[in-house]
């Protein structure tokens, strides 16, 4: 049996190992578009922050490691068109020729890529690029020009657009990297999404650690100045307008489709590749998974969340069924994480907005506890917001604030296997939490706000 | 209506607060034995160790927060009988008279005392004390005693007989004070609630800490020798001793239950008080909670396990339900978590010895995955044991081991609510939760190990 995979990132290459594991005896070829198979693009910013050193070490695994799972990679190959019929994939070699693969099954999980989010200047003919000062970031050739960049003309300043994860994560890294830096954002907070009042505490981080933030700027274009790039737009009634030494767009991602929707796939929300639970696209014998299908989210139905930890549950059950199982995709609840500088912001489930567009009538209580018992070093208050169904109580969704080392993402994570499980928000006190003073409380942060609800 | 709460501590304070929010209409009389309502006695060791510089700020709310609750406190007073027929209490006032308290409801929170574990020396006529630099260790009396014998004596060494949580918190305390510290421990491996191998982990770090361990070391007795107190006992067929300045001596509780007992309540494990799902004991209008009385767990059914996250559980139970309320205890599930120098070890649920003896068919499956993602700085390896039903696939108990920080404690609570819920083993890899390369990996730790699982 050939498998074959479109895509070397979190999804692909999930697929593969999975797929190795599940039936060792299949043969697995991974066609890969770039020469960096199983990097973490979510650790990019972590190398231009300077935490780590050797870009390298960004892999999950080696190549060697891959190969050693029974991974077959082809890198530098584009696959170019899918003949579902023929069971045969089309594929642009390193060396710029034409060759055609067969499979038995395919996985095709060839993820997103930037948006420009309508920003006139960075796509189509004559855009900004690198040589401009004008980068985008979503792969390791976009993280090697960011590096170049920076190593060759020393940009003093940079304007960041775009205020969610990779944006903040970048505002932090340039600013460690000694760039003054102005974070710009459309809407009325950065991280929005948070609730506007706890994206505020992160936006209050950012205020401290020197960068500048600028909301409500809606960025209609970057051009090219006399002095480097300038991002245009409007705040208000006003033009608004920013010169830096080098501009970060990074304002979302659109999933890759063109290879599957020329092949005959439906597409769904954000026009994402539309797949069944069991990662099937609907054409005999084609898996899809990760950044560039739709997700199954357990509260909202069928959603575009383009993850990290999804692409990497979808990609292994991909893999799974492709070679004969019948894993099914239990669904996300969009839970996510974000350090920026000394701060840590997660989410887990609906906010009361979110819930109130669903059809629910949430409620949402507030609570600020401190992390561990106050008496005991470094503790620090946590802002814990549970919102929950206010007809049948169940939990919907928790958004948590705190100081790094609060272990405020694994408190998502508790409220997140609770919301999974159907959990009432009152039986969080219910629930039996780890405690000694210099981690916790007797009753934990969590159950302060639950206990609120009641 | 007037509530009459005997005890102080977690269970008596948690039942008087909830009673008030309950009903703010009725009237709240604690009876505490000592001058210390409300301490957090499991703070004792952080200010021993010098962590907590004033042992004022061990209490958890103070004597005026808790009077501005509605709680009228009654301290240095001894509850020395009760009559359940005449709803009645008899008390031993702080200037030596005795006294009637009438009730309509009654909470008896007595909680536990130190066990001495069959250790002659400890208990009886001619019993050490701390005169002879013995102590024992489980009230705010305790502590001061403890202390003032550090600031007179200045003892250089220090005997701790059993390595449980105590013991383990105050061999770190001693041994920051400057005392070189020697650890006697009846069974084959330290921190007795973790599977010899990972309390083996705990004993590593003791070892590179400084801390003399000395393992399957059965105590029986404490005797004055010439130059102090000397610890006496068996080591395999040889005696053994240990002779220390300070011994300190921490075998567990045993429930503090005469009162009600000679009130006519029933019994259960460990002689504690029984009590339903109501904290009922079965006589008229009493309620029982804390460390006195047994406790439900969820796996497992009635047990008796002394811990101040059930004691507030309980505690906040009987109140509401003394004043008209309906709450149902939901159980325990065992969770605990002990910071040691720089380890932290956490439980929850069973671990396969105990799940074989309740009659189960366990399974576990170990890993070791970093806390985070490897590049990122500051990564370390956790050691995670999952155990799980081998033939329903449920989850039934986890252990951790992990440095500190690495957000042992709040995965330990996510393995909690999983047990909670009832989720399989192989659940744990559908959970939704967060990522970001500082604080986890896209297959969290507890998945790395669910995966072995499958």
């Amino acid at each position: 049996m050939h498998l074959l995979i479109i895509g070397g990132s979190d999804a692909g290459i999930s697929a593969g190992l999975r797929a190795r594991q599940f039936d060792p005896t299949c043969e697995v070829t991974l066609v890969v578009a770039d020469a960096y198979p199983n990097y973490s693009i979510c650790g990019i910013p972590y190398h231009v922050a300077g935490d780590v050193a050797d870009w390298h070490s960004l892999a999950h695994r080696t190549q060697a490691d891959l190969e050693a799972a029974g991974l077959s990679l082809r890198l530098n190959t584009l696959a170019t068109h899918i003949d579902p019929g023929a069971h045969a994939v089309t594929v642009r070699t390193a060396d710029g020729g034409f060759e055609t693969i067969g499979y038995d099954r395919l996985v095709v999980a060839t993820g997103a890529g930037p948006a420009s989010a309508g920003i006139v200047g960075l796509d189509g003919p004559g855009a900004l690029g690198p040589d401009d000062g004008v980068h985008q970031l979503h792969t390791m050739d976009h993280l090697h020009a960011v590096q170049r960049d920076l190593a060759a003309r020393r940009p003093g300043t940079a304007a960041i657009v775009g205020a969610g994860y990779i944006g903040l994560e970048m505002a932090e890294a340039l600013t460690r990297r000694g760039l003054a830096v102005t974070l710009v954002q459309r809407g009325p907070e950065v991280l929005p999404t948070l609730d506007p009042d706890l994206g505020r505490l992160v936006h209050d981080e950012l205020d401290r650690c020197g960068v500048r933030v600028v909301t409500g700027a809606a960025v209609r274009c970057i051009e090219r100045g006399s002095n480097g790039p300038v991002v245009i737009g409007r705040r208000g009634t006003d033009e608004y307008r920013v010169e830096a030494d080098l501009v970060l767009a990074v304002t979302g991602v659109r999933p890759n489709t063109r290879l599957l929707v020329e092949a005959g796939a439906s597409t769904g929300p954000a026009g994402a590749i539309a797949v069944d639970d069991h990662m099937c696209t609907g054409l005999p014998d084609v898996f899809a998974a990760g950044d560039g299908v739709v997700t199954a989210h357990r509260l909202l139905g069928e959603v575009y969340l383009p993850l990290g930890t999804t692409a990497h549950k979808q990609g292994r059950i991909a893999g799974e069924n492709a070679t004969g199982g019948d894993a099914v995709f239990a669904g996300i609840l969009g839970t996510q994480v974000v350090k920026v500088f000394d701060l840590v912001a997660a989410r887990t489930g609906l906010r009361a907005s979110e819930a109130t567009r669903a059809g629910a009538q949430p409620r949402s209580v507030t609570a600020v506890p401190d992390d561990h018992k106050a008496y005991y070093p470094t503790a620090h208050p946590i802002t814990v917001r549970l919102t929950g169904d206010a007809v049948t109580g169940r939990l919907l969704g928790a958004q948590l604030v705190g100081t790094y080392g609060t272990e405020v993402a694994k408190r998502a994570d508790v409220l997140a296997a609770a919301i999974h499980a159907g959990l009432a928000v009152s039986e969080l006190c219910d629930l039996d939490l780890a405690y000694t003073p210099p981690l916790a409380a007797p009753w934990d942060a969590i159950q302060a706000a639950a206990q609120l609800w009641q």
